[in-house]
């Protein structure tokens, strides 16, 4: 399946970044780019994750999967992330074993979120 | 549209639960049926949000709509999540302005995902 691999761009980690330098959301981006996106695997940048206090962050999601959020993250993370989004994708049902995702995957989760079932509209 | 509200049932906030007691979780679950589920929202008990070390967490998600994750929440919370549950399921694009949205909504974000995109399956 092919699966979304959001980015958040924005995040400054807590620091103040000069004008026109790029931001460590920007770097984690690049980083990952530079480390191969896998096959089966979207790159989607986006402006805030909300999950600001927690440093750059990411996130990975699919129709019918849970989806996850994933912090404390920066450039150097990228080839871990890209396994781990690897994984992801590669899993029929988008749950890897515990055991084989990379460790920031295990450790610096925010959240995760049910997959979202298609609920019938109320007749009214 | 309807819209669900996953609360996380197992949560312990940090807390030693004696056995037979419900936890924070259920506790919070619990409020919020009592300060009654609002017409358009679908309340889903989940086990585990993988956000254990902010306390009580719900999500609140929809098919084509962000998702949200919030957290550090107790069952006197339970009405306000209601509200902002309200809010969401009424909002046209789940999109709630952000001065109406409660309090705990804007101060105690976790996460939230962009919409879940229907991508077209690779063509091998």
């Amino acid at each position: 399946m092919t699966v979304t691999l959001h980015v958040c761009i924005t995040c400054r980690a807590g620091e103040t970044i000069p004008e026109g330098q790029p931001t460590p959301g920007a770097r984690l981006r690049d980083a990952i780019v530079e480390a191969g996106v896998p096959s089966g695997v979207h790159l989607v940048p986006v402006e805030c994750l909300s999950a600001c206090s927690q440093g750059c962050s990411v996130a990975l999601s699919a129709p019918g999967r849970w989806s996850y959020v994933y912090g404390r993250l920066s450039a150097v993370n990228a080839p871990d992330v890209v396994a781990g989004a690897a994984a992801y994708a590669a899993a029929p049902d988008g749950i890897v074993p515990w055991r084989t995702r990379p460790e920031i995957f295990r450790k610096q989760s925010l959240a995760r979120i049910p997959p979202i079932p298609a609920l019938p509209e109320a007749a009214e």
